[in-house]
């Protein structure tokens, strides 16, 4: 009995069948994080943020996002736009703002908590082009969307869904939100994410989170069901349509990255310290909004500072430059006790040994720096351009293995088996001694994507390399995809919400 | 005048004119070491490793070294072999090693300095095949031999020749050793290595590098100028040759790297704590030897405890467990104040994305660890079974990553950039700040191998993958390559001296 409610929930959950995964779990990492810089240099460069924010100021290009700030002590030029803080105010509102929340999924077991010493995989996100191996690249295209988050309920690795995993460009834009999230929400059981533009959209995917759930508007208010990434225009400005929706989402109470883009070289300084600077303002700029409009919303402090390839002027991600100022954004981060954003990030133009060394670079300063919200997780590609489904595969492999190393090793009497090296004693092998056959079925981490199997069994079954496999795997993972199972009476309400604002005329262009 | 001194310096140095690298140069680790362990569970596995010592003990089987071991005061059973230590006796002993030493090259500028913050990047060594994409694996032979020592000249982020960079079969074993050892003292001029296999082999080795650093014996003494390794034979063994090869390296006070293997599951405990003891209990049995022989020899912790895969028994690299292993490696060699190896491995058949995410895990570890020998740094493939010219040039540029983040970010005025921020101001860029013209050209990491371009033009220009790439660079490598200069009277004493031996039968087989 116990193990059939076992392989219902674990159904529910998504694992499928076929290919071996971790469990879906939350993550903790139990390592001390890792500093790059001294505790002196994280104050200079807060003080150097504080500079920016009282001296030179951030515009906000929408009107009642200024007033606001007016309000709560904020000083605005006459231009209506340019806003300047005093240090005090900003120390003051981001500390209302929570070091820990728990962001809400349909299905409990795929909440996840933000904060602390949790970290949490999301997919790939806000990508215009697709692409696997057959085909190549195209644009991005609703049926694409589907698969990508048919692939986020199947693979163990992906917690919450953080983003459109690719842009649905087939669907009207006005009602794109509509048919997105609303996909989202019934294709997977996790966590959900929309677009932080403007008020009709932000309004309808916040209702379509609480339908899903099947909870009022009261249990909405406190338990965060749906999140966006609200980016500066860097440098120093917030656009209308994103402030107009995380003022939204403040207002509800549901969780806001706030995240500059902070370019090394293009749109922020060229020095790595030059760019936390600038990031750490807008940041914070943006988080003191939200704790303005609503005291106590959940935000995280997002880091997605970079360098320029300063031949093409293309931006470069998985850099020595990106894991420095990842794992500097968790120092400046925890300084605040903020929750940490940061990516699973590359350049490269195809699933080969580049995307997966870059990504590596990216994955290992995410944990060093004790990121809690790992977007663009799985299935980036190109820099942001392209979301892969052999990337996808990559990623959770890399994934895994990042949170199998968070599972510290045991050292107890039994772990460190001073009496069973005796035993085996010299010149002899542990294959059959009873401390290995105790354990040896969850010794170690089994992988889902890599080959360990020796050159000639390899080269027998095809010399099929990494990107291959990952190719066979998620279509074997489409193939058994079963979607999850949401009430009728909950089903209907979606849908009908979704038809009736269709029939509306969706939200305007922007 | 300067630049042309550069210049000639650079040459001799080995950077190649077309393929941009990083300087070559000693890389000093900045960053405060990770420790996955709690000060009380590294007391728990050396305590451990002290018991087994004490009570399981070590077969050594070379009469000499066991005589050599009584003598110094450990305890020696009746057959002659089983050798135990008293905790004090090894203590007091591994208290003669060197915390830092030099190992000379015959260029000065590519000394090596070993121990402490430093951070030493080693070739691939001892692998039986070799594989390029064009002719795919084939068996080791001494053209590619010849190839791979070119490599490890050219590419900067080969800081010296760490074993044979894959094994010359086709040439006779008796004298393999002469036409080796003298073809790497030629073929670069960096620091080189020879096998630890009996005693003619190890002192011809000697006596090349000695000739080929035109230096007398006793600045040999004082100079370390050739370095091996020594590996248990796991568990708790070391055969004859090795400890034979050990001795007159210890004699010459030529460093010893002792690196038990010890594969949880198969050659040591399936935990990893218990297998990091018995690899303690091993590198410390091995060292306590070195220091016997000849206080203050040069000697080196060496760390190489992974696990296999439980499925077939093959042994697995850059995994978790792998990861996990290094990193409290590190923190064992600390206690001791020991020199750390470690090595950049992977398990995959192919120079794919598999091959750069292992790698990229034990890199992270050998960094983060504070690894000071970073042995199969380019060009390991297949858990060591195979030397691939690709796999050379994906290790040489997640090496040069790995360099460039050991490079602390600068936090002073200039670089934290709020006045430059304060100029550009909200909505423009940096490209055409002053700020930035006058830093663009050195600011970031010049990739070798990474392509940045986007998508279209990466496409036009024929999709190339990073596998692919790497291959056109170390064929372009090879076509600049240049012989480092030898003083004729050096080379005519090399090629007596090998020619002499070889005349004379080289060595006894083993």
């Amino acid at each position: 009995m116990a193990r059939r409610a076992r392989a219902a929930r674990e159904r529910r959950r998504g694992a499928g069948p076929g290919i071996v995964q971790i469990p879906c779990r939350n993550v903790r990492n139990p390592y001390p994080p890792m500093a790059i810089f001294s505790e002196d240099q994280v104050e200079a460069i807060h003080q150097g943020s504080l500079t920016v924010l009282r001296d030179t100021g951030m515009n906000f290009l929408l009107p009642e996002a200024v007033e606001i700030l007016r309000r709560e002590g904020a000083r605005v030029d006459d231009d209506g736009e340019r806003v300047r803080f005093d240090p005090d105010m900003v120390m003051e509102k981001i500390r209302t703002a929570p070091r820990t929340f728990t962001l809400h999924a349909r299905e409990p077991g795929h909440n996840v908590r933000i904060g602390g010493d949790s970290c949490v995989f999301a997919t790939v996100g806000s990508t215009p082009n697709v692409s696997d191996i057959d085909r190549g690249r195209v644009s991005g295209n609703f049926a694409d969307y589907c698969n990508l988050l048919r692939l986020t309920q199947s693979v163990n690795a992906a917690h919450v869904v953080g983003g459109y995993p690719v842009e649905p460009v087939d669907v009207d834009p006005r009602i794109r939100h509509l048919q997105a999230v609303s996909a989202a929400a019934r294709l997977t059981n996790k966590a959900i994410y929309c677009y932080s533009l403007g008020r009709e959209r932000v309004e309808d995917s916040i209702e379509i989170a609480r339908i899903a759930r099947g909870i009022d508007r009261d249990t909405l208010q406190s338990e965060p069901s749906i999140h966006t990434v609200v980016n500066a225009n860097s440098p120093l400005v917030y656009d209308a349509p994103m402030l107009l929706g995380a003022m939204i989402m403040a207002e509800h109470n549901q969780p806001v990255i706030y995240t500059p883009f902070t370019l090394a070289g293009a749109m922020a300084p060229i020095t790595i310290a030059g760019a936390l600077v600038q990031q750490n303002a807008e940041a914070l700029a943006g988080i003191v909004f939200s704790q303005c409009v609503n005291p106590g919303a959940p935000v995280i402090y997002g880091s997605f500072t970079s360098n320029v390839d300063m031949k093409t002027g293309s931006p470069a991600f998985g850099t020595p430059e990106y894991a420095k100022a990842t794992i500097a954004s968790g120092q400046l981060a925890r300084r605040y006790g903020l929750p940490l954003r940061a990516s699973n990030a590359n350049a490269s133009n195809a699933p080969d040994a580049q995307s997966a060394y870059e990504s590596q670079m990216s994955l290992w300063s995410c944990v060093l720096g004790h990121t809690n919200y790992v977007n663009h997780g799985l299935g980036w590609l190109e820099g942001g351009l392209c979301a892969s489904f052999e990337k996808f595969i990559l990623d959770a492999e890399m994934i895994q293995m990042m949170i199998s190393f968070m599972a510290p090793a045991e050292v107890d009497d039994a772990a460190l088996a001073v009496s069973a090296i005796d035993e085996v004693g010299p010149g002899s092998h542990f294959f059959q001694a009873p401390h290995t056959l105790e354990r040896y079925k969850t010794a170690f981490y089994a992988p889902m994507l890599s080959d360990w199997r020796n050159y000639e069994t390899w080269q027998e079954s095809g010399s099929v390399d990494a990107t291959l496999r990952a190719n066979r795997i998620w279509k074997q993972l489409l193939a058994e995809y079963e979607e999850p199972v949401m009430d009728p009476a909950i089903r209907d309400e979606l849908d009908a919400f979704v038809a009736k604002r269709i029939e509306a005329g969706g939200a305007p262009p922007l």
